[in-house]
């Protein structure tokens, strides 16, 4: 089948589509800091959200390290609306805005939990900030994650640079 | 790579590994009914959870209708929680169990929500109750969905049945 045309309430969004791979690294006060290769697609059906999933291997062994999956809406111009599920029991539904910057291609997200839900036998988090800078004309994804969690105040706890791949 | 080996907590999860495909229907009385085709899968990376997807196409036009991405986790023997996101900006935890069933390969999944969350503008749903059987040598899944939306009360929602693939 054809690729369907991209839903026009994705114009902003719609640099995001394709796979993105890259080295990222982590760090948080209750853990060892770890490195890791991350792949990230984002898909689209022709309905205006996009697809996303998200899987990192640990940087030495290529072991599975966490995963991620869930759907980007537009919720308004500028406006963002992100849900996501993970394999570690929790859920977040993140709020927030897309901004073009620069000259071609550039965008900052900007995403914050309004609401963060774990299963019973999941960590306890409690707030998860998420910024995204698409950059290089729109060939490089960088992003920023800090998290509240297990007792820490919100505090950073991954970086990764991307690289549009294909 | 070769595939991992399956970790130990998803014996009774395995056998709804791989690609699931068949026709279902839904009703809710805010609606019309409608007929879908449905394909179902379920992966893993070695980790105790299963990383689960499903996509509905309209059963006439073959236009994408709905899509669902999470995991499912084991929670002790028999005990699951599963974490849902919707491309219509809806979050379900949802926790239940799985019992094996009849002579070989059977299984029956009772999973109903403990929370239900949505983005601002997503639809209100506030209980989803979905019951998986899984039967024919394990070579069938089905299931019922019913959900409290929208000021209805618990109602019946989805029906489907579906062929494993492959």
């Amino acid at each position: 089948m054809s690729a369907p045309e991209l839903h026009p309430d994705l114009t902003l969004l719609g640099p995001l589509l394709g796979t993105w791979a890259g080295p990222g690294s982590g760090s948080y006060p209750t853990i060892e800091p770890f490195a890791y290769n991350e792949e990230i697609t984002f898909g689209h059906v022709g309905k205006p959200f996009l697809a996303y999933g998200q899987k990192t291997r640990d940087a030495t062994s290529g072991l599975p390290l966490h995963a991620e999956a869930g759907y980007w809406r537009p919720a308004g111009p500028g406006r963002l609306e992100v849900v996501l599920s993970h394999p570690s029991g929790l859920l977040e539904l993140q709020l927030g805005t897309i901004e073009a910057s620069g000259d071609g291609g550039g965008a900052v997200i900007e995403l914050r939990s309004s609401a963060v839900v774990g299963t019973p036998t999941a960590k306890s988090v409690t707030e998860v900030h998420r910024r995204f800078e698409l950059s290089d004309d729109g060939q490089v994804i960088s992003y920023n994650v800090s998290m509240a969690a297990m007792g820490q105040p919100l505090t950073h706890h991954l970086h990764a640079e991307l690289r549009k791949q294909g």
